[in-house]
C-alpha cells in the first residue's frame, strides 16, 4: 500500500488536516498518511512549491502527494493530478507543480473532472481525498481525468543572467525555520554560468565572496572556542537542496538574530551574483 | 483495530503528546494514533468542541477520541467516556461535548472510576490512556465507569432568535487559520428561521445581503483578472462544516489581512441577521 | 519492528521532518515513526534534553530516538548514537544526552563513523536515518561506531545545595505551552536536602510556602464558584515530571497571562529554596 503525503496551509489548529485524515483512513484503512507540513503561509504557492520539492524525493516511488493550497475550483483554477519523476501529485493547477515541473517533465497530467458529482468547498476533502484514494489501490490516472498537455507556469522562479554573461540575478523564494534566506540560484546553474569565476554576491549590504559546504565551514576550529567570534557570523553556502543560502551561523530568529531580519531580506528580494 | 485521535492544547513543542502516544502504543503496537490539533488554546473548551465536531465525522465508527483539555480532575471536573454517533470520545466533563451532544444524543455516558488505582497530575497520560486502550481492545464503558444520564452543557452555544421571529443573534464560535470568522449559526437553523426571506447580515460595521456556496463566489470572472479587486473582499458563506462565516477571499492574516482582523471581530462577540 | 521518534528544532513549515520520514519509510516500509517535537527552540539543547527526557520513558524499550539539534559535524560535535535504560538516542554529541545520563548510566555509546561514504550539511537526513534503520533491523552499534567511555556534558544543569545545608538553588530550564515555569529542582532532590523541614521558595518576587501535587489543590471548592477568584493564581507543584513548576492556576499567555510573564521569569533564572 503506497504512502499518501500531506502538504498544506491549513494550519496547526484547525480541523482540516484531521478531517482529511479521517476520511482517507475510513477509504483506505491501511495506507500510510505523512505530514510533510501544514504550515505554508496561506495561498502561498512558491512555499508550497518549494517544500514539496524538497521533500518529497525522499520518498518511495509511487508515493502520492497531496497539496492543499488555494484549491477551491473555480473558472481560473482547475484541479489535476501529475505523474512526474515516479510520484503522483494531485493539487490545483495553480503554478505550484511548474517548479517541479521546470527540471523534470511530467509523464502524465490529468485534469480532475469528478466534480459533476461533488459540490464542495472542502475540495482537498470531498475531491483530492477520493482522487488519492483512487490512486492508492492502483487506479489510473484517466479514470478521473481527461489528459491535457500543459500545467499553468509561475513566471519569474528562475533566476535570469545578463547579456555579458557576468551576472547572475535571482531572488529569496523561502525563508526557513532558522531565518536562513534561500535563493532560487542552484548550484548547477551557478556552476554553469560561473566556470569557475571569482565572485561576489550581492544582498542589500550584504557580500560574500565564498559559498560554503557546511555551516561548519565558517567556523576556524583552531581558534580556541572562548575566542571565537561565532554568534551572527554570516555566511553563503549550498543547502542540501542545493540553492544559494544566506544564513547566519546557529541563528535563533528570537534571540542572536537570523539572515532574514540582520541582512533585511524578504521574499522576492533580489540577490545578485557578479563574476570578475 | 480500531484508531485512536487526539484533541490537546498541549501545543506543538512540549513532550506531553509524545508521550501519550508512546505510552498508548507500548499497550498497543498495532494501533493507529491521528492528531487531530494539539494547538487549541489553553483550556479554550468551544474550540476543542467546534474542532472535534467538525472532524470526528470523518473518522471510521468506533473510533475513539481522546480531548485533552481541562482534563484534571477535582471535584467539578470528573472524566467521562461518551459513545455518541457511533464513535467513543474521551474527555472531562467539562461542557466539551455539549456541542455535539446538542444535535444528537449520546448512547452511553459514563463516569469514569479508575481513580482510586491511579494518582496524577497528567491525567491524559495516566487514565484517558488507559481507558482509550480498554476500548480499542474491546472492553465495554461498564467496566471503567459507571452510567450517568446527563453531561455538563455549556450555555449560550446556541443563536437566539427574537419574538417576532424576524432577528436571529449569534456569536463568533471560532477564528480559523485563515483568520476567517465561524458563527454559531448553522444552515439548517438559517433556513428554519428565514423561510426564504430576503436578509441582511451585521457584524460591528460589516453588512453582507448573501450568503455563498464557495469562497470563489465572490469574484466576478467574467472581468479579466488584472481588473479584478479581488483583494480583500469580504464575503459571507455557508462553511464546509455548514456554519455561517464572514471571510475575506484569499485572506492572509499577515499580509491582505483577515475578517477577523478587518471587521474587527473576536471570540463571542455578536452576529446578527435581520430578515425584512 | 520498533517505534523511532523525531526530536528536532526544523520547526513546523519546513521540509526537513517530511524528508526524514520518507527517508526511513523508505529503506522501512513497516516502522512506525512518532513525532515527539519540531518545535524546540532552534539550537537550544537544555530544551531538547528536557523534552527528550520526559517523553523517552513512555515509549516501548528498544525504541530508537532521533534528535536533531545542533547536529552538523564538526570537529567539536561528533555524532554518537547511546543505548541507555532500555532506549537508543542518536544525536551530535552536544550534551543534550547528559541530563538523561547525570540519573542513569549509559550501556553503551560509539561515535559514529561511517561519515567517510557521506558528505551533508543535513545530518539528519543524511546520517541519523542510516544509524536509525541500521538499529531497527537489530544491527549492532559496533557495526556503525567505535565505542568511547564519556559523553559531553552540560554544566550547570543540576541546582546547587550551599554548605550551611539549608538552601537549594536552582534555576529555570523549561517554559511550558502554558508559560508555566519548570526548574531543575526535582522532588527527590529536595526532599533528601529539606528532609521535612519547612520552606520559602523564592522567584524574582514571587514567594511559594508550599508545593502541591495537582494544580486544582490551589482552589478551594467549598467556595461557591462565583466567589472563588481562581483566574491568575499562582501555585507551586511537583509537574508530571517530578520537577518544581511554578505555575498559574488555568493559565492562558494570551488572555490571563502565565507564570512565566506575570512573575517575569525566564530561562536560567534563579530560583532558591531556603529552609528554616
Amino acid at each position: 500500500m503506497p504512502i499518501i503525503t500531506l502538504t498544506t496551509d491549513f494550519g496547526e489548529k484547525d480541523h482540516f488536516a484531521g478531517a482529511v485524515k479521517g476520511a482517507i483512513y475510513s477509504e483506505l484503512p491501511d495506507v500510510r498518511i505523512v505530514d510533510i507540513s501544514h504550515s505554508i503561509s496561506p495561498f502561498h504557492i512558491t512555499e508550497a512549491a518549494y517544500i514539496i520539492q524538497n521533500a518529497y524525493r525522499s520518498f518511495p516511488k509511487d508515493t502520492i502527494h497531496l497539496i492543499g493550497i488555494d484549491s477551491e475550483l473555480n473558472p481560473e483554477n482547475k484541479h489535476i493530478a501529475v505523474y512526474l519523476d515516479g510520484h503522483y501529485f494531485i493539487c490545483a493547477n495553480n503554478g505550484i507543480i511548474s517548479m517541479l515541473a521546470s527540471e523534470i517533465k511530467p509523464e502524465k497530467i490529468v485534469e480532475i473532472n469528478i466534480h459533476d458529482r461533488i459540490e464542495t468547498n472542502f475540495p482537498v476533502l470531498d475531491v483530492f481525498v477520493k482522487v488519492a484514494c483512487h490512486i492508492a489501490r492502483g487506479g489510473t490516472l484517466d479514470v478521473i481525468g481527461k489528459s491535457i498537455a500543459e500545467i499553468k507556469e509561475i513566471r519569474g522562479l528562475q533566476p535570469v543572467v545578463n547579456s555579458e554573461n557576468n551576472q547572475i540575478v535571482g531572488n529569496v523564494i523561502y525563508i526557513d525555520n532558522y531565518g536562513n534566506v534561500v535563493s532560487n540560484i542552484t548550484k548547477s546553474f551557478f556552476e554553469e554560468v560561473g566556470k569557475g569565476r571569482k565572485f561576489t554576491i550581492q544582498a542589500r549590504r550584504a557580500t560574500f565572496e565564498s559559498i560554503f559546504t557546511n555551516y561548519s565551514d565558517a567556523i576556524n576550529f583552531d581558534v580556541p572556542a572562548d575566542k571565537r567570534e561565532e554568534d551572527g557570523k554570516k555566511l553563503a553556502l549550498w543547502n542540501s537542496s542545493k540553492y544559494l543560502e544566506l544564513a547566519i551561523y546557529k541563528s535563533n530568529p528570537s534571540t542572536v538574530g537570523s539572515a532574514s531580519t540582520l541582512f533585511g531580506l524578504e521574499y522576492w528580494d533580489t540577490i545578485s551574483i557578479n563574476f570578475n
